[in-house]
């Protein structure tokens, strides 16, 4: 397959941010993107944006010609691309197949959310219409009770990981303290994880991801055309991993063992040829700590049951084995749904280019963006590498 | 690049369906369609998915994995797309380019829309999220006012067609009293179009598409691939196109010429290797009469000004030079937003295969389906070829 490269990146501050609508963070991230490129807007044949629900929170539907049209590229194709917080990276992928296919040579991909002006029950509806309406929203569910779930059978198959989860929070704030760009810039303890407001036991608010207004945009080259126009490190995007599940949680065959990250995985893996012990950094959907968890095992980092004990044990940490979520992670550096893919994509590029300041990791020069919907109905898993 | 082919369609009846829910409108559609590629399900290997605004509608988003858990397809990448009314033929675009760029060789494509159990208020809401919600929407701007000051320009510009717009309302009429799948099997007069209730001069309720539900689904499959499985006539895409414009209407160059039809014309037939002369049939976006008139003269079939009288003369009638919308299109066989798209293809796949019974043209080798989203903010074409 025709191999393709990120050449530019741009990314908002998230955060609750209400002198700012779609429009401006568009603006911002997608302009940043280009500029970090440094390609005439011209070049830019395609936009591919990933967008949750601006329908319901905004009444705005119609992202891509209202991002073109934002960001002046003309009367190129767009497209708006959804898998609840998967949508970003979804828009990726497309991008990223546009290329391959060989229909463009250069195209745009971004992300978007903005929810934080809206009350906060219509924030809580607009998020559970990613889970199965008839089934579960209308009977209550929301994602938080899902994924406590998940959390409770976990503690029943492998053990009470319950401060494992606590230490995910702790560590994903202590990188966001380094992150600029990251909506909670305030180091927690595990104590106060503890004494967080109960929203559904075992998990409290220090365990769930956060209500995130933001952007984030990349520019993706096929990669021969990269090398001809970009002055950065090109990283090349060497895998990618595309897969579904059902949508109910009750439907599922496990929900601690998550299938589509499982599939996605070895899909990208295969492509990218490389092992999970050949991985320097990765973005793990982390929109609440056990999610982390888990899908830090099903990623092949750590054995089933190990995810917990390798996080007490800092094999996550920036110095660790593997650093999880050097961005600080949904949970701290924010969950701007649309923008959720993107924003990871955003993190493991600046690591690879080792342009991450002081949270630099040692060696980045192969990095993986792991992006859920759902309770793990839609998965999609990237491989990047530095040339 | 390499060639795709439709092997399988199925469609629900279109209409106010108050029985059935978005999962009943896809159980029906999709197994239609893959009944009809005579394949087994498991040789699906992605399903993208057209919805316009269930998140709004019924607070259903995530309709990738909805869709395939109903239809019983595994964990298979899903996705969905949006870009509006268009947000169906968008869809069928990324499974084409998904077989295209070799990742995969059988998709399943669906749209559906399920929106006539909301109050009307509810339903305008959603659909005018279509259109820029600061600059239009939130002024009051709804699509018949958009679509109105288009008409009264083209008024301006070439001359007044009232009655000619009155005669596609009248003609696609004609054609789904023939289409069993019509929402609207009725037969109306240039009177009654006139003499309707008035929504936006000098556009009357009769010049508006329906408010609709329904869903369609197609098998596509590459070629090679297709030629093995398939038992019936192969109807392959030779041409696609997709392009974009401005949201907002005021930030338009012209609102009589839509310049996304005219790129979107223009990619899609090179690709084909054909000229507008040698189209056997087209359905053309008719969310408002007037909007099916400039589309037929930015399509190339009539020259600019010529597009109205093309109608009373007959041109586009089923035994005219160009059979336009025999389908009934989105004023009478409906318009249920995500799966129109898909619905127009499903028109020009029967007629190619010559299966459309009574409502069947003479020469129909060769079909165009033109899909619009918004005020022409989103275009896209799709050439269709008999084998």
């Amino acid at each position: 397959m025709r191999s393709v490269s990120v050449i530019g990146i741009g990314e908002t501050k998230m955060g609750i941010l209400p002198d700012r609508n779609v429009k401006d963070l568009i603006q911002e991230a997608g302009a940043k993107a280009i500029q970090d490129a440094g390609i005439e807007k011209e070049r830019i044949q395609a936009l591919y944006m990933g967008n949750f629900n601006s329908s319901y929170w905004c009444i705005q539907s119609h992202m891509g010609p209202l991002a073109s049209e934002t960001l002046g590229l003309g009367n190129i194709p767009t497209l708006r691309t959804e898998g609840a917080c998967a949508s970003g990276s979804l828009a990726f992928r497309q991008g990223l197949m546009a290329i391959t296919s060989g229909l463009y040579d250069v195209v745009l991909v971004g992300g978007v959310e903005k929810m934080t002006h809206q009350a906060t029950e219509i924030v809580t509806t607009g998020l559970a219409s990613a889970a199965d309406f008839e089934t579960e929203v209308n009977l209550g569910a929301t994602f938080p009770s899902l994924f406590a779930m998940m959390a409770n059978r976990y503690f029943f198959e492998y053990g009470n990981i319950r401060e494992d989860m606590a230490m995910v929070a702790v560590q994903n704030h202590e990188n966001a303290m380094l992150n600029p760009n990251a909506q909670m810039q305030k180091r927690i303890t595990v104590e106060k994880v503890y004494n967080g407001f109960p929203v559904a036991d075992p998990l409290t608010v220090f365990d769930c991801s956060l209500i995130t207004d933001g952007a984030a945009f990349v520019v993706l080259a096929a990669t021969e055309v990269a090398e001809k126009i970009s002055k950065k490190r090109i990283v090349e995007v060497i895998g990618t991993g595309h897969a579904g599940d059902v949508l109910a949680l009750a439907a599922k065959k496990s929900i601690t063992t998550l299938d589509a990250t499982v599939a996605a995985a070895k899909e990208a893996y295969q492509m990218a040829g490389v092992m999970p012990k050949d991985i320097h950094l990765a973005e793990v959907h982390d929109c609440f700590t056990i999610t982390q968890i888990i899908n830090t095992e099903d990623l092949g980092f750590f054995e089933k049951g190990m995810g917990g004990r390798a996080v007490k044990e800092g094999k996550t940490a920036r110095n660790g084995l593997i650093p999880i979520n050097t961005s600080g992670g949904l949970k701290a550096k924010g969950h701007p749904i649309g923008a959720t893919g993107l924003s990871q994509i955003y993190e493991i590029v600046t690591q690879i280019r080792g342009e991450a300041g002081e949270r630099q990791i040692g060696r980045a020069d192969i990095g993986l963006s792991h992006n859920l919907g759902g309770t793990a109905a839609t998965c999609v898993i990237n491989i990047f590498k530095g040339r």
